[in-house]
């Protein structure tokens, strides 16, 4: 976590530098970790794990249900709902453009998609799966898995590592270009309203884009902590602070309250807000963050304008066909 | 019900009648009622509307999540999981080819799709929505609906009674031609191998197909008694007599163990087997149809042929895009 603290560091001081932001467009490639370079067998692959319910222990949740790709990339809920309708403390974070955070999570304690795509299977309140020796028993006995991984990776292909593999490939060709922002960032000043080039304008006076940054509007999935200035009201009313972020996993208190820098792409489409996703709407969310990261108080109008902002960052989502999922013939897991 | 119970005994009648079964193919489209014809516009509405899982109380379950359109129509699972992980007692029979059961439910209570369309959203152990007034309120909240339903029905058009008819009409193009058999029965004699034909001939012969006929293998789906002949052992293991199917509706003794005969299509895929799942392969439901409906006991070939048969009934699922849901933006339901 060495080098996580010093990114950390690193970022606090870009954050208090008075710099003109470079707004950046989307890219509409993702790019790959060296050892899995995305290719459309494995995209394919991996697009029907992901929407395959059969990697729960009920047969009821796939990484679908909560990252959900029909809408902005979750579920619109406070916390996520698992296998028998159990729920945890932190609110899915969208799939879309997740290929451009560094690190995943809320807590950022996954370093890369592969490794985030292995946790939740076997998180017994979310998918609920023993171990992954399960999951591939399952995948070996589901007769059409063996050709697709054949075609993704080789000959008996089946296993943990090749999974988790193809999911983040389908993952890394889920990007939502070309929104209002990037049109305007392109040079088509009419994409954005007057209201909305206001609401980015004010975004870089009051210091937004110090952590929000880059393509992905997300530091690059930097860590920041949140909230950085305490306020008793929003404390009482939100209750940030419970979650202790990425000191829930490295039990060093320097950790405390460190979390992954959201992408703001797509954010009017992901309420409710922040990562434990007790702000129900979006004028809110502006308002907090303004006031515990950055200790300004927002008018109605500074609000008004950066929520306009914010729904112009809403991309093209990339038509999709359906996976028809292999069959059990005659037999059933549950 | 009068009308249902004359079907019942024509039935009857029919099954004991020793004519060649017509075996047929599946049409490519499905009949319409007249006051819901099909059109595209519809069919991509209810589409949406199909997938949305904001049609259920914690927006987590979606028609799709029970009768799953990735996967052979249903969720391989007993009994299906609703809000809050609850489950009902009995297994969410296909929606792949329903339009052609003239009822619809196991116990048939709803004469069509649309009827059957609104039963689920208001179900407190299925979708859990209070009443159809909050999801026409959802709906209305919901940007980007307005304009679908427009396309489909004219101007404010947002009502359970269009929403339910999209829905119908959507499921009204969920058809999957082409199986071995629809190959074999139009003339190519190598669709089937030697066992799947033998086990064609041996439902005939033994009277399978006193219900299972017409294109959906389904009586085109009409009501039959289940189980017709007691059998204690298999009382004891699947526990089939503790649900009494229409009588549940009518409170009608008559209506005992009556039961929409499920179709056979795709039926490999869509274990585990009966009105309450509780047989888990294809060979064990063979057995038991055999001896609780016909009084037969099979041999270990009988039902090995018919079971390869069975699997000659899967048929080609239809390409689908998968819809992208209009968003809420900024603001959430849960």
């Amino acid at each position: 976590m060495f080098k996580i603290r010093l990114l950390v560091s690193a970022l606090a001081l870009a954050g208090s530098l008075s710099v003109a932001n470079a707004w950046e467009t989307l890219p509409t490639e993702a790019p790959a970790p060296a050892d899995n370079p995305t290719t459309p067998e494995k995209v394919e692959l991996g697009k029907m794990l992901y929407h395959d319910p059969r990697l729960s222990s009920t047969g009821t949740v796939s990484c679908s249900s909560c990252h959900n790709t029909m809408l902005g990339g979750e579920d619109n809920r406070p916390n996520s709902m698992g296998v028998h309708g159990q729920t945890g403390g932190r609110s899915a974070p969208t799939v879309w453009n997740s290929a451009f955070n560094s690190v995943q999570f809320w807590d950022g304690r996954a370093p890369s998609l592969e490794a985030q795509a292995a946790g939740p299977v076997t998180n017994p309140i979310e998918m609920g799966m023993k171990s992954w020796d399960d999951v591939v028993a399952r995948l070996k006995a589901i007769e059409g898995y063996d050709k697709a991984f054949e075609q993704a990776f080789g000959k008996d292909a089946i296993s943990k590592d090749n999974a988790t593999k193809a999911i983040a490939a389908y993952e890394r060709t889920l990007i939502t270009p070309n929104s209002p922002y990037d049109q305007y960032v392109n040079g088509n000043k009419a994409a954005l309203t007057t209201q909305q080039v206001s609401g980015m304008t004010k975004m870089e006076e009051l210091g937004c884009t110090g952590c929000h940054s880059g393509p992905a509007l997300n530091g690059g999935g930097a860590f920041q902590r949140f909230p950085v200035i305490g306020n008793d009201y929003f404390e009482a009313q939100y209750h940030f602070k419970k979650d202790q972020g990425l000191a829930e996993v490295t039990k060093n208190e320097a950790d405390a309250h460190l979390f992954k820098v959201p992408t703001l792409r797509n954010i009017a489409l992901t309420a409710p807000y922040f990562h434990n996703g007790s702000v129900k709407t979006l004028e809110q969310a502006v308002t907090v963050m303004a006031k515990v990261q950055l200790g300004k108080d927002l008018s109605k109008d500074d609000v008004a304008d950066i929520t306009a902002f914010l729904n112009a960052l809403t991309g093209e989502f990339p038509k999709q066909t359906m996976p028809q999922l292999p069959g059990t013939p005659g037999k059933t897991f549950n």
